[in-house]
């Protein structure tokens, strides 16, 4: 019998820039003998997402990944080896695998998902910590949306800001505007999820669309993408405005622990009694079973849609996250390994 | 009788930078009869505040100011002429006067001060709209510091600072740091001011010794200046910071409609789930009574102190300006007219 193998890949070198192919190496491993407590898994989806970029920084808030150690990830995956009693062989579980095929992982790592409550993929996607969570605690707890309010969303075909523009129509706001590349994403937006609005920045003239379809300006910048655009949409803020910053896709290059570009219109903050405010889903831990309990709900009640592009094979993992970079998916974003 | 004159300082040219004597002009001028409801003032000290400044800009936040025109400017002083039954010759009254020795104004911009409770130039100091006041809600409404926070504040030695800073402990701050240049400044915000401690940002290296005096990192960052300061500040805030934009002296330059320069950190606002929030004491117009009332005690209590810098001639107003933006004074900055 042959012995099967892991194959997984790995950071070939850190990128400049949006990293390409040759920053990513696939390599094949055996597996070693399970060890007591530890369970193995087919991982069957990856989550890709803008954070993993940010790991590939030596100095990296999410803690830098060393060369040639395999990339960082979340998934979901079956069970195929437990040495743990909390885990059976076939049990559906989500875990920060990484990009591999296999992942071998003490128990205490794994979550187990209830795949009655929805498919396992949802662990990714509207219920997933870096998606559904993200833009709830985004929403509801930073930037704490009213009803009747206006809320602008950046990378808004993106996982995150779909979910965040509805969860802002759950909450009541009045004019919720996706901001998105293409016409076609843009009219996603508009016809599928419920948005009241959407431009295209890359044909679109963002400021000037803006201030024809929030003329007494905006309640709630919901920000992924940071840059120019984030000083358009200063400029137009309202008297106690929230900004929320939820990510800055376009300055996650270079090294970022000194700093990206940073948004010249800032004073805008002051002269309109306005904050910016920002967060990590890590920051609500202790919310996220009543947060949860809410996602499933609505899910259920088919009032949140998330659309899921999936990408096939392990070795297009650097391809799929620089699609990410490009914006070149509309909702989630998966990679079926 | 040689009809007395009233001289003023206009602006002559919009200044590119900080605006040196060029951009200022002085003017005589025959005063008019007085007309019903209106009453003339003998202007007895004029505030010098940053917000000035702005005013330059052909688009301003605090409104452009033609050139030609009389330059913006708070100040105190006493009636000698009156055609309103609110006011009588004497009285001591405050108001946006402008830059000029004798001022003509309609009654309803008038406010009258009651020199029981304080001398009259506490009116643009500790009880003053652009300093205490601001001061009062900066520290308590928006960057509300919560008893044993570390509290940091940028122009230390400046009006607002030094009460900013003050504030900051009667609210119960464990360690208020004061940052300000020149060694002397940095004295008397500790030996007069009861700071914990001051960094001369002109003599050391303030990133060093903030980590050295706040090693568990920053709650309240009360900022004034902006610029670089701001990102060594960001770079060491601690969980749930909240920075406070109060000013941006050091960006008070070139045309700041366009912006000036963001802060690069800002993403450790998310990082570190913190927020920034700008604001204008006229935000808080509601509450002034009552803050006015709590400085006045405050002030009889003796537990907040605001030396005063005063500097003499309106022809002086130019330079005394350009000393504010160079942090040649210490505590308020007056002009006896």
């Amino acid at each position: 019998m042959t012995a099967e193998l892991n194959r997984k890949v790995v950071l070939a070198k850190r990128p400049d820039g949006v990293p390409d192919e040759s920053c990513f190496r696939v390599e094949d491993e055996e597996l070693a003998p399970l060890e007591n407590g530890q369970v193995r898994i087919d991982v069957s989806h990856l989550s890709i997402d803008a954070f993993i970029r940010t790991t590939f920084e030596e100095v990296a808030y999410h803690g830098g990944a060393a060369v040639s150690a395999t990339i960082v990830a979340l998934g979901v995956g079956r069970v195929r080896e437990s040495r743990s009693d909390q885990f059976n062989p076939g049990d559906a579980v989500m875990a920060p695998f990484g990009a591999q095929t296999i992942a071998t992982l003490p128990d205490v790592m794994l979550q187990p998902i209830d795949e009655k409550r929805a498919p396992m993929t949802a662990s990714l996607g509207v219920l997933g910590m870096t998606t559904g969570l993200t833009a709830y605690f985004g929403i509801r707890e930073v930037g704490r949306v009213q009803p009747g309010e206006t809320v602008v969303v950046s990378a808004a075909a993106g996982a995150v800001g779909c979910l965040a523009g509805q969860i802002a129509k759950i909450d009541g706001a009045a004019r919720v505007i996706g901001i998105a590349g293409g016409a076609e994403k843009c009219a996603y937006l508009t016809k599928e999820l419920g948005f009241d609005a959407a431009i295209d920045y890359k044909g679109e003239d963002v400021d000037k669309r803006l201030r024809e379809l929030a003329p007494e300006g905006i309640d709630v910048y919901f920000d992924n993408v940071g840059g120019p655009m984030l000083d358009v949409v200063l400029d137009q803020i309202r008297e106690q405005a929230r900004v929320v910053i939820c990510g800055a896709i376009s300055q996650y290059h270079g090294d970022m622990s000194k700093g990206v570009r940073g948004p010249n219109l800032y004073l805008r903050l002051a002269e309109r009694h306005a904050r910016m405010e920002g967060f990590a889903v890590t920051h609500f831990g202790a919310q996220f079973e009543e947060a949860e309990a809410q996602l499933v709900e609505w899910l259920g009640a088919d009032s949140l849609k998330l659309p899921e592009q999936i990408e096939n094979g392990i070795e297009n993992f650097g391809a799929t996250l620089q699609m990410l970079f490009e914006g070149g998916n509309t909702g989630k974003l998966l990679l079926a390994v």
